[in-house]
């Protein structure tokens, strides 16, 4: 019996209980918000003072995320504790856990962080549908792998990659050498390239007590690499994208809500591009969908809750405000059927998320 | 030109801008996260440093409400001014309008906080029907009142009356001693018992930009003389609710969200109870009918941003969790399209607001 198991992994929190949250960017804000609904106390853990979630957080500890010492005095003053992102170092996370029910766990972390380890898990144990890959440590295994898996591929670092970042395409044998300068010394995976006919994604959420609760399939449209729109409910969805995501959900024994990307190939049949063992961008347009939102989901799994609705009562097209794009925030809120969610970023940098819009249709 | 319009009576604020709340229960903790959605800061001004809109706010501070040193110095950190009680001093907020747009206006508090006043304008000026009222200073005055406006009759103190407290009903000449005696020497106001039909309100907000937009007429039921239920929208809706609303509002060149309590005779007529200058519990139903929620619609408002749509896409019952009621939260989070909303309080005394439910039908 590990540290976790033996300290309250089953235990539900009542009102008034306080959840801590590593990481106090925008989807720890609207983690927040969803908790005080519920009224549940909310103590976000950042190493910044002024982030998106702490004006609406009960206690705000700063520290910086590999300062084990720092996160385990945190979590020792809280009932739960969760994350916001999957790059929570994996000793901060034990630390977390030896001393506060972690939801997600520390499995979820160690197989979401690495891409290698990721889809190693999830051909192996899951079961599903990954992209051709290779674990490259050489310009040498890059050469050989690229081989195996053709052209055109993509070299991503295994760790730390996220909107793009961290990931080259290779579309000829000439550009080998560079992409590997590019990112070595990182350790890096080669994935074969997917010619898919569309992006789409699925959040879904699995309680303490095992029930599990998908959101419908969502279709998602990037623009350099960053989320644009997310259209829900996807048209044509036959339901394995939720098969597939509670497959996940049970093989980690998983508490709290999770993204799961996916590559849909002309034919229908989906591919799992990534796992996010958290709240998830695609999942946005929930909070304006007439059920239960995904942030308040989270919290409920993590409280040990039951989980609520997960069907939508409206179609919504959820956009991001990236940049600049927030400054049209006055002639959206004229907008009827348009809901505006901002995170209270001051500084509207290029390529930053500063909010979203739902839009009801 | 007084004060409040030489300084910015028309600002409106940008996200990043801060709204100053007098009162920091649950309608300024639900307002505090509307104004987060929105990107704007939250602070509270409340005599208790623990109260429940503290933990979702950028900063509190602490001071008496008849403090005006103490809100001036609230006022002057402020973008713009607001409050969720109709009880703040008139001193108090004359001292915030002095430095900061005070939306809606010291006026609509001094309407609306003495039930004088409040009936004498609503009869006078807004030309709306009202039970029948006198002045009550004296026991004498009392008996020479009770024999014009019959029996049985309500005294109530004119000021500082909510949920039933301050007022008894007159059934016989021979409780008007004691009437006078349980309310004396508070300034009173006699009122003609209204045979009702039922009870409904009105919640309706007017933007900077005279915009008036009304949500749909709410049918209640007390119990004990506190809000038990909402059901929205009520049945047989005439739109007279929205014209007596709208006039109030005009008459006022109130800024904000007001609610609006009217008996309702068997005949359909419509006589205003009151008038609250602030959200207002019978508008708690609009967080989960899928419109811009009366909260968001009060900051949108206050922040001069144009109003949020205010026609729901479902039909919603809202019950009040009334002291204990609240232990039932467990039991609530499993049943299906309720929503719940508790307030953080942790000392669940009788008649206590604690929490509500949402029901969408």
């Amino acid at each position: 019996m590990n540290a976790e198991s033996s300290r309250g992994a089953q235990t539900v929190l009542a009102p008034g209980a306080t959840i801590g949250i590593l990481g106090g960017g925008q989807l720890g804000r609207m983690m927040a918000v969803a908790a005080s609904r519920l009224g549940l106390n909310v103590h976000i853990y950042s190493p910044s003072v002024d982030c998106p979630a702490a004006c609406v957080a009960e206690t705000v500890s700063v520290g910086a995320f590999d300062d084990t010492h720092s996160v385990l005095a945190f979590a020792k003053s809280c009932d739960a504790v969760t994350y916001e992102f999957e790059n929570v170092p994996a000793v901060s996370a034990k630390a977390a856990s030896s001393v506060a029910p972690l939801r997600p766990s520390a499995r979820a972390l160690d197989v979401s962080q690495d891409r290698l380890v990721e889809k190693s898990f999830l051909r192996a144990q899951v079961g599903v549908d990954v992209a051709g890959f290779e674990d490259i440590n050489s310009v040498y295994d890059l050469k050989r792998a690229v081989k195996r898996l053709g052209l055109p591929c993509v070299l991503k670092t295994r760790r730390f990659g996220y909107d793009g970042k961290g990931q080259v395409i290779i579309r000829a044998e000439a550009d080998i050498a560079a992409a590997w300068n590019s990112l070595s010394p990182a350790p890096c995976i080669l994935e074969a390239f997917i010619p898919f006919a569309r992006e789409v994604s699925i959040v879904a959420a699995r309680g303490l007590d095992g029930q599990i609760a998908a959101y419908p399939l969502t279709e998602n449209v990037h623009r350099n690499h960053i989320l644009h729109t997310s259209t829900a409910p996807a048209a044509q969805d036959d339901g394995s994208a939720a098969k597939i995501a509670a497959k996940i959900l049970e093989q980690l024994d998983y508490v709290g809500v999770m993204g799961v990307e996916f590559f849909q190939m002309p034919d229908g049949r989906l591919i799992v591009n990534e796992i996010a063992p958290r709240v998830h961008n695609s999942g946005h347009w929930t909070q304006d969908a007439g059920c239960t939102d995904q942030f308040e989901q989270h919290i409920r799994a993590v409280a040990g809750w039951p989980l609520g609705d997960a069907t939508p009562r409206h179609s919504v097209v959820m956009t991001n405000l990236i940049g600049d794009d927030v400054n049209a925030w006055a002639e959206l809120a004229k907008k009827p059927g348009t809901r505006i969610h901002l995170y209270g970023k001051s500084d509207a940098r290029p390529a930053r998320k500063m909010g979203h819009v739902n839009q009801i249709i």
